[in-house]
């Protein structure tokens, strides 16, 4: 006997037939002789639905209402489903993030997790009950309903799961698994069996959106087991744990994109002590994120070129703010393109493999695409190129790793 | 400066144009220097679809996840007001069941009030916050959400106000008070100024549909002043008080009538002392409700025939439960007739006056109206006829009694 969190997404739950579905996959874990609880998202289209109703009351508007009014949406879905569970003969309950207690912060509309009570469920467990657990929700030190932002209910289960010690936290989605790129643009993309937590977060953090950045963090911080795999299909998914269970560790495990950035470049700011400060610190005062950094030599030594990335929807802000500084800073021309897209390979095999680097500069050149900016870590390398090179660009690199498929 | 309750139904907050309407009501109370909570229903056709996915999940389902999924519809509507209050200028906050509290019992889908905790918003009050509060839903001792089934708005508008020892508790509706009786077949019934809490009780449970009668009966032991009014023209409407505060007390102040009722006859059923125990234990049994009975004197003295009503839609049980008990009563006919309506002369002024009755048989007879059951209180006269003459016998009665407009 296991004890398993399963956590279901909008799509898995857009319909009663689909709840009607997913209640059986459920029913084959607690047949096993598991104890499971189950995490739900809303039913796809309710949660953009609420969210056009309180935008269009009010657009500047009161978050701590947003969430009251947004976390409806998994509120219905898990009272369908412990229905739908009941129906097939599994004793089951439904419980909003203020019963389980999930505890966060009283950030709203992006709230973070603090703690998660779990004697409720636990003692239920003991009789031989699904816990049916609403995602994305929690409450707040005041008791006002809280919301965790985009891909929560993907945290919540990982929270739940390492609260209760599960086994196992099976992430089901409308794809089998992670994929080493992917698959509508590199048809010869292979699932991969198992990830280390570490590649999965640069994968997640580099754009692949099969697991939220935020979850795949707290999974690997508490060592949960996480899998991902399909709702409509009965296969084996994707694993994502230690690399210690991980035998055969490829060099390069997948290649990420994200065509959510734009390269902002400032012409010929002083090259002095101090101004990557005078230029970050007001961007990041203003919670725009900055990714890539590069900074140009420059030809006499007293000018220099700073070129950075930010996110497409901060690109307007962040112009609003360089441009505010631009007397301080005294720089020349401040360009933007988003037109730009950022390709990453990632694998921890990196680390005791050399030569990572160059095939991908190689693989790159020899498709006459030029690298505009580069950044890495220890386990990933990322280049920025012109989004017209994204396809050529990653499937020159997939081939260049070995990750086709036969 | 005073305290209101105003509370406002599902086709007052019918759409996203009805609840920034339903706010500037609200601010309006709010300017005047009022302290105020504002109860609201889910938008109109919402939980008919919760319902509705419920049904369709589970039919014979669990009344506490019914409870979970339908209370949504008042949370969302909560959530939306509160932002279109603060919109105007108007501080709000939204406030579910749960975290009034509104305490319950734990009958789910029908449960009863049994405390509101009144701490958290009497000290929103005092710093000039408005309270919006979800009707319909409660939280009951176990902590799980509670609904309290058809009309629950109402009754939670009114325990609220009893709580809150407020001034007034004013209901907002799409009709713009209580009538003499219904408007649309006496097109000169007149709106009543004021009523009593006794003869809106009457109204109500005789088929007036504008207040629910558990809401009633609340206000009548609470001595919450109600006042009836309309969301969508600015009229004075109807207060419904202690007969006190009326000074000139009609005989009759109105016409109920109810479509709801089948009648139901036992033919030859033997005269003898526990007869009646033995037909309607079983029915009482069964949560079969018996509105107005009436036993026949038999001619030989050793049969009798009964005759009662039950709701419509108890009709078909109570059958069912008659053939079941047709052995060991020895009844002869089983009749049933559902093409009965009942006609009710409602006021407390017949206490003190003769005549009423005499009024009611006599214009009926005069428009050939034949009578086929009767029952009286002190303060009402109910008949049941064949629904063919509805309309006659209502037109006839509200002329005989005065009532209509000049």
């Amino acid at each position: 006997m296991g004890r398993i969190v399963q956590k279901f997404g909008g799509t898995s739950v857009g319909d009663l037939d689909r709840i009607r579905h997913v209640a059986g996959l459920v029913k084959r874990e607690y047949d096993r002789g598991n104890q499971v609880a189950v995490v739900l998202s809303a039913m796809s289209g309710i949660t953009n639905d609420l969210v056009g109703k309180v935008n269009s009351i009010s657009p500047l508007h009161d978050t701590r209402e947003y969430d009251a009014v947004v976390a409806t949406g998994e509120q219905v879905t898990c009272g369908l489903m412990a229905l739908a569970l009941q129906s097939l003969g599994v004793p089951a309950r439904s419980w909003m993030g203020w019963q389980v207690p999930i505890h966060t912060d009283d950030v709203h509309g992006k709230a973070r997790i603090t703690g998660v009570g779990t004697e409720g469920i636990l003692s239920r467990f003991d009789e031989g009950q699904v816990a049916v657990v609403a995602g994305f929700q929690g409450i707040a030190p005041s008791g006002r309903i809280t919301t965790l932002g985009r891909g929560g209910s993907d945290t919540t289960a990982v929270a739940l799961a390492a609260a209760l010690d599960a086994d196992r936290c099976d992430i089901y989605t409308d794809v089998d698994g992670v994929y080493t790129t992917d698959p509508r643009i590199v048809p010869r993309a292979q699932k991969i069996d198992r990830i280390t937590y570490e590649e999965m977060l640069e994968m997640a953090s580099q754009g692949a959106k099969v697991l939220q950045t935020r979850a795949v963090e707290l999974a690997m911080n508490q060592r949960v087991r996480l899998q991902v795999l399909s709702t409509f299909e009965d296969l084996p998914g994707t694993l994502v744990v230690d690399e210690e269970e991980i035998v055969e560790q490829q060099v390069v495990s997948g290649i990420a994109y994200s065509r959510d950035e734009a390269k902002v470049t400032l012409v010929g700011v002083d090259d002095q002590p101090g101004v990557a400060a005078g230029i970050f610190g007001p961007l990041s005062d203003a919670s725009v994120n900055v990714d890539m950094i590069v900074q140009n030599v420059s030809g006499d030594g007293r000018r220099t070129d700073m070129t950075f990335t930010v996110g497409k929807t901060d690109k307007d802000r962040a112009v609003q703010i360089l441009e505010g500084i631009r007397d301080t800073l005294e720089y020349g021309d401040l360009n933007v393109d988003p037109a730009v897209v950022k390709v990453s390979v990632i694998g921890v095999g990196m680390r005791s493999h050399a030569g990572v680097a160059k095939t991908m500069f190689q693989a790159l050149s020899e498709k006459g695409i030029n690298i505009q900016v580069i950044s890495t870590s220890e386990i990933k390398i990322s280049v920025l190129i012109s989004e017209d090179y994204a396809e050529l660009a990653i499937r020159a690199l997939h081939t260049a790793y070995g990750l086709d498929a036969e």
